[in-house]
């Protein structure tokens, strides 16, 4: 079996040089130091790895899509860096965040280059003029949809309640579209017709909800040495995730009821307070059912595969959804 | 003669509704609120008109720019909204600004959406699909340099010496390349050939300079009531501008030289001192001197024309050249 961390870590190799091909030395300084960052410092490269695996599965020409993978990543980090500067992070991955580094002016303005580039980029793929403006709507929707599910993110911070499905809908918005284009866009590369389209659609779909929902178990049990994120964050900003919309629906105690909501959203909660939290969720069941959840997008995910015929990266798709769930990074 | 300011008017109008018909009602309601807030509140549709009056000068089918002309007005609007955060403006034109209005994170997403929501329209642009290649490089480069142009200015504030080549370069970016994209995308849509499109180009790049020339001259000796910009605003930023430069090489007597110097960029200057620094900039003739200097890359734009066949959109692209340097608004 291959091994996803292996073969990712492979292709972030491989697309270092090309995602340092397309930002030139230019003036002002600055502003092209900030636009470098987050994509020069690295990461998992799970979009870009998605788009040339996607291609590749489906019978096409690999190297063809390393554009399409280059803008993609482009596209992450600037909603990233946009992202760093809305949630007042301080360190992403142990790195000072952009507008901690270069100021907040100049933070928005590397986003709203490195997504102009993204797309520059975009047109000089080398696929059929309908492609391209094929890719060009599934990437300019995605976008759009990014916007609302970051959007929605904010909104769920308001103290109101939220149900799974709402949560399901804004990680799909904030993270599934974003998977989805990628795929769709290599496969799309890769001549691939509509019904294995729309297949890899879903599969990259559910991919981007099991690995969102994973994501925000690791931010509440994760060891946040490996991942890099405060556990206490998401419980002290009172971020809504699969674990605490099910806690609100779960915990049948009147007691541990008051004293979760008297500290979830509490962004002073000391770190009793949240180890107290925390017990609360592993008692109720809302730690585990948010796994499965996860394991349930992540096998319809791979079920969506079984139109493709056998290659590496078919494989390689399959053992990402399998890596979705059980990482620890 | 045509009446750039009442065909303005007209253009404006009838674009309101095409403005109006790519941002449906979504969820969520608070970011789709901010989306609308600039496009539909108008403003002088300066770039949009520009696309459609090259479609129609080079011979072309208008009602065929129309979507480019949306998605230009929509890029416009999304360098607004950031800017606005960027330079802490509570106001514009009489408007709340959308930061104040919505949240910095919203703003800064809305800005995020308009722009995918200008490429997404882009991508159902009734033209080749080699022109939409041609069409989105254009217009993603010149995302790419108006970011560019706008960390230039911020740099141009922290008090170094910026002479007239600087500023000039400047606002080439901030102004003129996207008033180049608007008319070469124009141009293309309406068939023009390259040697049309190459001269279209650099009509509207030295118009942009023009118009950006003249603004800053507004922002010196407007009417307030009128430009809805304060005068005082871009002394006390110290805001370097043809003006300021001219300013900063022209001033003999030492004296005026040492009060220029600590009035301009004094956050809490005066009334008295602020209208002192408008005597010395009258003196030492550097308003005269950015006037003149707008009113020859007026006349650079209109001599590019000559190529053109006569048409009332050809008559409304020099009249524009012209309004750029008389309007006082």
């Amino acid at each position: 079996m291959s091994d996803p961390k292996r073969i990712l870590a492979e292709m972030s190799r491989d697309l270092d040089s090309q995602i340092r091909l397309y930002i030139k030395d230019e003036c002002p300084e600055n502003l092209i130091g900030a636009v470098r960052q987050y994509p020069y410092a690295g990461g998992k490269r799970i979009r870009p790895s998605l788009v040339i695996a996607s291609c590749g599965a489906v019978g096409g020409e690999k190297s063809k899509a390393i554009p399409l993978a280059v803008a993609i990543e482009y596209i992450h980090n600037f909603t990233l860096i946009h992202d760093d500067i809305i949630d007042g992070d301080e360190k992403r991955r142990g790195m000072i965040t952009s507008h901690m580094k270069y100021g907040i002016p100049t933070a928005i303005l590397a986003g709203d280059a490195l997504f102009g580039k993204a797309l520059n980029v975009l047109s000089e793929l080398e696929v059929s003029d309908g492609d391209l403006r094929r890719i060009l709507r599934f990437i300019t929707a995605a976008v759009w949809d990014l916007a609302r599910g970051q959007q929605m993110d904010i909104n769920n911070e308001s103290g109101k309640s939220v149900t799974i499905k709402d949560y399901i809908e804004t990680i799909r918005l904030k993270t599934g579209v974003l998977f989805a284009a990628s795929a769709v866009g290599g496969a799309l590369i890769g001549g691939a017709d509509n019904s294995i389209i729309e297949a890899i659609r879903r599969y990259a779909t559910s991919l981007g909800i099991a690995f969102q929902i994973f994501d925000d178990v690791l931010g509440i049990v994760g060891d946040p040495v490996k991942t890099g994120k405060s556990i206490t964050n998401d419980i002290r900003r009172g971020k809504y995730t699969a674990i605490t919309c099910h806690a609100v629906e779960s915990i049948k105690e009147e007691n541990e009821m008051r004293t979760f909501r008297s500290i979830f959203g509490k962004v002073d909660g000391s770190e009793e307070e949240i180890g107290v939290v925390r017990s609360i969720l592993k008692k109720s069941g809302s730690i585990d059912y948010a796994i499965k959840l996860a394991n349930k997008y992540s096998k319809d995910a791979m079920s969506e595969l079984s139109l493709l015929t056998s290659s590496e990266d078919k494989d390689f798709l399959i053992e990402l959804a399998k890596y979705a769930v059980t990482r620890s990074v």
